[in-house]
């Protein structure tokens, strides 16, 4: 059987983040993941070789990179075999992380050694530069994992290790201050103020990446109201802060937007307040496709 | 004599805030070009060939693009001529905005007639597709301009018409954070609590896109003085926000952030607070080259 190997960004693994990141992250993919879940040597092994898998892990927040790995025992004549199996045609090389020092060989070995047997047994040709095959071996503590392609997730932290925060989701912009927060680590509970069948679809999409509460209150309000609701669901949550997906000048200029979040008792957050649909990524949360939300329907 | 002509973004082009936008960027522009500069048919027209004009420019927030460009009266036939000696060989297009509807001939009449006219005289095809040259001919109210080089601004919005912030100028991230906010027309003043050399050639580097001023407080606080001094600061020169170049979780997760914001009077602007060095474009501000700084001491 195949596992998946998943790396994390290196952002927040400096000393004690680390491992309530690593927790976290666990936790998270557990929510999505129905399989054993382990960390080894700084990676999270899913015991696990279902390829829907994939399709989730490609969306957690604090997933790097993954792949789907085969497994061997530590040693160099297995790691050899399977390596070979890797391998069909054209060029190839072997890039080897040994992350388990007691491993008796180095990385420069493994390489040198699984190369040449591979020489040996194929008509291949060897290509550091820009090989049709790159055959990652990572030496753990207590197998090594051998796989061919990686597979990049969205990046960012674990949904939660951030503090949690009331997003005003009302459409794009919001959707997307939402999604940017969520891979900085934030815990989302939404709230919009119409609902309309374009909030519901943003709030599913949402919640691909990571589960999210959202309120719908059944009724138009004035922005400053909205200010105000959202401090009261921000009480109840107990959530840090709000967050805002409001646009200088489309949401209008310093002063208004200034008086607006006056009105608020939690500081308002403005990721996407100097965005600029030409030069900025606004697509990047168009790229993630969606799942379950938890509506509730909240009677102010 | 050839002239520049200036475009400007479309983006707050509609309604009333049109001239507002038109006579802030004019303003802004003379401030750094010595020139006579006038209105003309939605552009703005600066009456000089000096090429250092062309530097000052690329700088400006507002400027989508610009070109220096030959000068023709409303004259097909002197039309035809300079755009004639606009082509040297290879091969070309024509690409005419008829913005001056008195004009007698449309954009597409235009083309075709200067279009055959190039052909007859020089031994040169047109293509569409993909021209080596393409000239472009805007026909306004006064006169016609004709170039071949596009020359592309920062864009987005002159600084001074959404308002004005103070911001808390500390190193690459928050002069980032200083530079988006002029780009979405921000009026910036930056208070620095360290004066290292890096923050006033930052100060310099954003004064090259507008005039800045820069307070130095020649003492080291804390980040919760650095609020009640800035806030201080915004009531002198009446701002409406503070920015900060915070990032999560660098800079601390949702609930010391939201505290230390708390104790701001003015709300507190996060334009990059969830930005990812490997995701996002943090090198835009890098691209922008430097002037003068206006610097005052600031004793607390």
């Amino acid at each position: 059987m195949r596992v998946f190997v998943v790396h994390y960004s290196e952002i927040a693994l400096k000393g004690k983040n680390r491992s309530l990141f690593e927790k976290k992250l666990i936790e998270n993919i557990k929510r999505k993941i129905d399989a054993k879940i382990r960390r080894e040597s700084g990676r999270i092994i899913i015991e696990d070789d279902n390829a829907e898998i994939s399709e989730s892990l490609k969306k957690i927040p604090g997933i790097k990179y993954f792949a789907l790995a085969e497994v061997a025992d530590l040693d160099i004549e297995e790691i050899k075999e399977k390596a070979l199996s890797l391998v069909s045609g054209g060029t190839f090389k072997i890039e080897t992380k040994r992350s388990n020092k007691k491993f008796p060989l180095t990385s420069i070995d493994i390489n040198r050694i699984v190369g040449e047997y591979i020489l040996n047994k194929k008509n291949i040709k060897v290509n550091l530069k820009n090989p049709e095959t790159t055959v990652f071996i990572e030496i753990c503590d207590k197998q090594c994992y051998l796989y061919t392609e990686k597979i990049y997730g969205v990046g960012g932290l674990p949904c939660g290790v951030s503090g949690k925060v009331i997003t005003l989701l009302s459409g794009k912009k919001s959707a997307l201050a939402s999604f940017l927060m969520m891979k900085r680590g934030a815990e989302v509970v939404a709230v919009n103020f119409s609902k309309t069948n374009d909030v519901v679809s943003y709030a599913k999409k949402l919640s691909e990446h990571h589960k999210i509460k959202l309120y719908i209150i059944p009724k138009i309000v004035s922005r400053e109201e909205m200010i105000r609701i959202a401090n009261e669901i921000a009480k109840k949550e107990n959530a840090k802060g709000i967050v805002v997906g409001d646009v200088i000048p489309e949401s209008g200029d310093i002063e208004s937007l200034s008086k607006l979040y006056s009105l608020s008792e939690l500081p308002v957050f403005t990721p996407v307040i100097c965005f600029d649909k030409i030069e900025y990524p606004v697509e990047i949360f168009e790229r993630e496709p969606v799942s379950q939300t938890k509506i509730i329907e909240f009677n102010n």
